[in-house]
């Protein structure tokens, strides 16, 4: 009998069905836990993008703009780059499948940075590809052993710029000289989901780069920076033939209605941008200078997570403070067993992470 | 140099821009158009989803549940039928990509009637598999035609139930007929979009029909029944195997916070349910009583929406009526040139139909 599914389906990891916070809660027996686990922003939506919801919440009954115009065209004005050079996903997860299933083929190659967004690998694995994995080196991403790691079937190449999950970033001069190397016929895939959130101005900025390589697709998303990682909008910039193609391939209603208009709301709430950029800076202060009393390592960060160190390791560490109502992030499946990873939080989440991790180390 | 693209991209058509009805208003200076052309709820969204709606927007900063627990356990619940065999998409049409990434290569064969869902076609041509198209006979699915199309290579068939944009149904003795002659180790994909609509008491239900065939996928949406279009949910039973394998390739947070919300507040809304069926229904009654009365023939049908046809083909109709601010669906690309389709709306915008339509021909 032939194969019931395609190939590398089998590979992919069954997904496990987990469980909302509250039924956890309710297994565990405790309440009011905090999740500093998934990078989000700890101040809620964006008010404006809460707004826009409401104002559009009756019109639900009819499908969404299936050519996101208005958001592209918001988009465009802010970053000066034409609406057919842009795209839109359901998260930019879903650009990044998006692009795997444009342009890989069965049997194609990918390489990817590792630790890095674990993502990629599934999406690549579960369209029939090759990924190759280039350790970080002393957790900075390795462009020359990518380069090295190039073969004549490799046709994508993830970077994701900061890094997650070590909050790392490339600088430009780095980047430009990179994609420089890389062979015309490869779709460079640039991550940036945390780049709003950089502070060394030398980092590399994607949508400077467009110009550097043909294939290059540059990633961002509304799920951190403007609070809305429940509603599922990332965005693309690309090549307009990249962005043709992609658009062929995408479902014309893949961005839902309330996704467009908060995100279109959300880019003019630049009261709400500061008030995050400043929590998280300041967040980011006070833990590193409790971490340093407490004597456990960390490392530094250009975004709004960093890998804590813990004495233990992570699991045990992340086991323990889950117990506690803490969610954090054990690093395990990123093969860095001693590291949790966590997203800075309100003030009183950061106070009760350092009590708890005082207690638990 | 090698092909950019995936086997059966280059073949897609590229995506029409298009414009938002606004934009399409303001170009034709018209105001107060009215919309019969996407089979869309006329009386908006259910009530109790945009409470729900309004319930969680200020949770959007945090990632959706993943799992899908209280909605699948609602359609659990309502059904009768496991979480473990239920699927969640962005929309119906995520949950055909879903199926197709998860259970066909590159070369395998699919089938479908024609005119059917125009999405088949393009998510099994973008995936790189053959798609064999059984004309209808006599404006009806033909299923032994369907039986003689399966060949060796042959993964998926497709079933509108009832078909869109034809209107009709298929029996219960039938299907189950039809789905015992296929082999077993082919997906068939049982798309009862519009199933709630049917009045029919003969005509198949995909729910009683899981145990007839080991890989039968019955997909559903919120997007008609409950409004819901705008917000993307759609949902699928199958086995627990072919769920899971779907799971596999599922993205997590492909169904985002606040359809899930809304489709678990709507399974509960039976007073929207029956405004909704008395709207389709006299609807329908008021509408075919007038065709009748002008003289133009129509499909009868089991759904929301029929077809209509008319003299001087169905083009040249959809653009005069365009131009009255009555936006109708043309049939061309179904290749049915003499139709148009139409949902049944408010009585007013029925009125408001008849009366264009009297107009134009």
């Amino acid at each position: 009998m032939r194969k019931l599914v395609r190939k590398g389906v089998e590979e992919l990891v069954p997904y496990p069905p987990g469980k909302p916070i509250e039924e956890l809660e309710r297994e565990l027996g405790i309440k009011g836990s905090i999740k500093l686990a998934s990078n989000e922003n700890p101040l809620g939506p964006s008010p404006l993008a809460v707004q826009a919801v409401m104002d559009k919440v009756s019109t639900l009954n009819r499908y969404p703009d299936g050519s996101g115009y208005y958001l592209k065209s918001k988009l465009s004005e802010k970053f000066n780059i034409p609406s057919g050079q842009i795209v839109l996903g359901n998260g930019s997860n879903e650009l990044i499948e998006l692009i795997i299933r444009t342009f890989m083929s069965s049997g194609d190659h990918a390489i990817q940075p590792f630790p890095s967004f674990l993502v990629y690998e599934k999406i690549v694995t579960g369209a029939g590809g090759d990924m190759t994995s280039v350790s970080l080196s002393n957790l900075s991403i390795d462009l020359k052993g990518i380069l090295n790691a190039i073969t004549p079937k490799t046709k994508v190449i993830f970077i994701c710029n900061p890094n997650n999950p070590t909050g790392g970033a490339i600088s430009k001069d780095e980047m430009i000289q990179f994609l420089r190397e890389i062979p015309g016929d490869i779709i460079v895939v640039l991550d940036e989901a945390y780049c709003e959130f950089v502070t060394d101005e030398k980092t590399a900025n994607g949508i400077d780069l467009l110009d550097e390589h043909p294939f290059l697709c540059v990633l961002r998303t509304f799920s951190k920076l403007y609070g809305l990682a429940g509603l599922r909008i990332g965005y693309g910039f690309a090549s307009e033939m990249v962005v043709e193609y992609m658009n062929r391939v995408r479902q014309p209603f893949n961005a839902n209605t309330l996704a467009q208009a908060a995100a279109t709301a959300a880019l003019d709430d630049s009261a709400f941008v500061h008030r995050t950029l400043q929590v998280v800076r300041e967040g980011l202060h006070y833990l590193c200078h409790n971490l340093d009393e407490i004597g456990v390592q960390y490392i530094p960060t250009q975004t709004n997570f960093f890998l804590i160190k813990v004495p233990g390791g992570g699991k045990r560490v992340y086991e323990l403070m889950l117990k506690q109502g803490v969610i954090v992030r054990s690093m395990d499946s990123y093969d860095l067993p001693d590291y949790i990873r966590i997203s800075v939080g309100l003030p009183e989440e950061n106070e009760r992470f350092i009590e708890t991790l005082r207690k638990v180390i």
